[in-house]
């Protein structure tokens, strides 16, 4: 608790703070996301914020995750730094804490095992538009002991379009592909560095296909290989054409066919299940190495320069515990970005800042009581309400409702037959009892819509 | 995201983490709480996780507070510590922030302002029973520009009293006192040291009676004086009688009648909206030298060794911006402590771990999309379920209905005229259609309750 201060006070850079309005859009969309997670029997877990450094670090030491660690500042007055194996850091992301659970727990978990997981995560980044220090991820996961059965590859992309289709936001297109085609095609063309191949791949967004081209003749490739794989990578379909696409490029390979089948699987259960939230893109590379089979990225339709809002893909060594690895597939909502542009762009907004429906006015501070007594009949039938502050005018208390975008205010005692209740949008005002009165469901809570574009 | 890796896992101590059962507890509690705050009108809002170490600190610098700093790795490999004025600690309450979030944002909120927040903090304290390093707080305040009305003093506990009513919790008790009583008995006694006094009566529930009373003579006070505070401090009434019982002692002081008057008018609104729910108790003294008006603290019947699962108060100056002071009053409620007791002596439990009230089983790989079919149709009806992973004997797809308490299995095409569903706890099976079945509501979702002592 602090003693008061006149210290100034300025936002910290990447670490977005919320109004109560702009709450409550985020509120609402996580509100929808968790029961959507719990639709498709996914449970909650939270892990705590912190991991050992070394485990943050995983056996790579790769600094670039930009890591947060903590210290207690008591120990700073001791003499020297922290010994190094005990330290602790925040997590950067969902997935290394989850599997640190995984094996942790595995004696009590059934598998396969699925979880959901919305929690706050930090990287030491530096601050840029859409990316943040501090930020929200809302995961899910099904992980399995030593085999995972492909068809979770197609559930995963399907729990996330049905989000998509609840939020009051422009339409998503989640882009899936399977590492196996590229791996596959490339080692048909007789390429045996597939992961740089790939990590080439990748910057298309970025740079486009000349630069591509240029970059993968300068790694070793072919002017006729780089081609085949730009090529390749150029194949967008929403149904299951793209196989027939990607045989008239003339190239074979067992693995080929093995991701070929395994993603026209999955983009035949979206177009079976949620017909155009998926499109088969064989460019999706996703950068990191873990993933085996089915990748997702997903892209807001009008903001698609903003990147993926919703990434995840398919790993075959998730953990491992030295008995057993746990390949598992996933899917992540960066929350805090999609967030971020909604909002800084106003593309969505809340009814009121208010969880109150109904302000019971005051007449006097002497009957103060019977007002509390209105506003517990009327939350004994679950209607949000407030008691106003003071004994104003009426004309004061009817403006601290409006300022609070409340709908209804409420006068005990007020009619010929007894209380009466003021919609103060339309002025209309009718005699009302708190134990039968109701308002139209729409305003009984703050309402979140997209903003007309 | 972790490459696989074998490394031994333990727990953190004072780290605790929850297993999904667990969690659907601490989730039933949140969204009660949630709810209950919305209800009385309290919007969320969410602050950062970290404030600048100064402001943690306060300007008394206050190491007791056990502050976690921040630093990003990458910084470690450069050449000394990091500058002070710019380092980051983690939040140890949700009221430092709250002050500064008002303070910054106090243009653009409406006042009297009333928030909830729900929110982890951390301590580096030494971990020991019901004492966490980690763990969530649930606040609600209110706060005005410069005077808040009393009222918002009796508003607080009747909040607090309404969520543990509706919680599968032993009985609460909110025990109430208002600073003014001890400050103007000492005073009306002759003792000029209020706060030092203050500081031993608050030691009564830890070393006794007369422990206390020899503290206070050695201390300074007469041995009368320490006869006068022990009697006050014992006083603990249901009702308003602590009054006549106060003016038994025949102390006279201003400050003790305002006192008086403030106290008796919050256990009478406690009395009328929420009898046996408040208790007024002269020895309640909060250690916190800000609270300057109303004081709560709350026990859980039977289980008065664990301390105070809610407590808070008055507060003249919250924060201040140099212009403008805030006053307000707040309450608080020790979420992880509370669920650590009730979890760790199993006073409570959910009926399952899974959301899904139904597993639709699959007859074989080849009619997975039919079983499929059968869950998107429940869950465009709002029934959470599921589907097998694999087509394995019923008896199998049943224990894994059962292993995590999901009641109802689904058998596609099982009877005479289309599908049939199991309730796996009576066995009973019977002809059903997945566009008109449904559960008793008690089904629908996992119930959190209290387990029979």
């Amino acid at each position: 608790m602090s003693t008061p201060r006149a210290t100034k006070v300025t936002p910290l850079s990447g670490f977005p703070e919320y109004l109560p309005e702009q709450r409550v859009v985020e509120q609402h969309f996580i509100d929808v996301i968790r029961s959507t997670f719990e639709l498709h029997g996914f449970p909650s877990i939270e892990t705590r914020a912190v991991e050992p450094v070394e485990r943050l670090l995983g056996k790579g030491g790769d600094a670039d995750k930009e890591i947060y660690g903590i210290h207690r500042l008591a120990d700073d007055a001791g003499a020297g730094a922290p010994a190094r194996e005990s330290e602790l850091g925040l997590h950067f992301d969902l997935t290394v804490p989850f599997a640190r659970y995984v094996v942790e727990n595995a004696g009590r978990l059934a598998f396969p095992f699925r979880r959901h997981q919305i929690q706050k995560v930090w990287r030491g980044e530096r601050p840029q538009e859409g990316r943040y220090r501090e930020f929200t991820q809302c995961d899910i996961d099904v992980v399995d002991v030593g085999e995972l059965a492909p068809h979770f590859e197609a559930e995963m992309p399907l729990v996330m379009a049905e989000i998509f289709a609840k939020l009051p936001i422009p339409p998503m297109v989640i882009q899936v592909n399977n590492r196996k085609i590229p791996e596959g095609f490339y080692r048909g063309l007789g390429i045996e560095d597939v992961a740089g191949t790939l990590r080439i791949i990748d910057k298309l967004d970025k740079i486009g296909r000349d630069k591509v081209a240029a970059l993968l003749v300068e790694a070793g490739r072919t002017a006729e290989q780089a081609e085949a794989c730009l090529d390749l990578a150029a194949i967008r379909t929403e149904d299951t054409s793209f196989v027939d696409r990607v045989r008239e490029l003339g190239v074979e390979h067992p693995v080929l066919e093995e991701g070929l089948a395994a993603l026209a699987s999955v983009i035949e259960t979206g177009m079976a299940a949620a017909p155009g939230a998926m499109v088969a893109d064989l460019r999706i590379a996703r950068g990191l190495d873990y993933y085996t089979g089915t990748v997702y990225e997903t892209q807001l339709v009008g903001h698609e320069s903003w990147g993926s809002f919703c990434s995840g893909g398919r790993y075959d060594e998730l953990a491992s515990d030295g008995k057993n690895t746990y390949p598992g597939v996933g899917i992540s909502i960066g929350l805090s970005r999609l967030l971020g542009l909604l909002l800084g762009k106003g593309l969505v907004s809340a009814s009121r800042m208010s969880p109150s429906a109904v302000l019971v006015a005051v007449t006097d501070e002497g009957s103060r009581p019977a007002s509390v007594a209105v506003a517990t009949a009327l939350r004994a039938r679950g209607i949000p309400c407030e008691v106003a502050p003071a004994a104003a005018k009426f004309g004061k208390q009817i403006r601290f409702a409006e300022r609070r975008g409340i709908p209804y205010v409420w006068f005990p005692d007020a009619g010929e037959s007894g209380d009466q209740v003021k919609d103060i949008r339309s002025g209309e005002q009718v005699d009302a009892d708190a134990s039968t009165w109701a308002c139209p469901p729409e305003d009984l809570r703050p309402q979140v819509l997209a903003v007309g574009e």
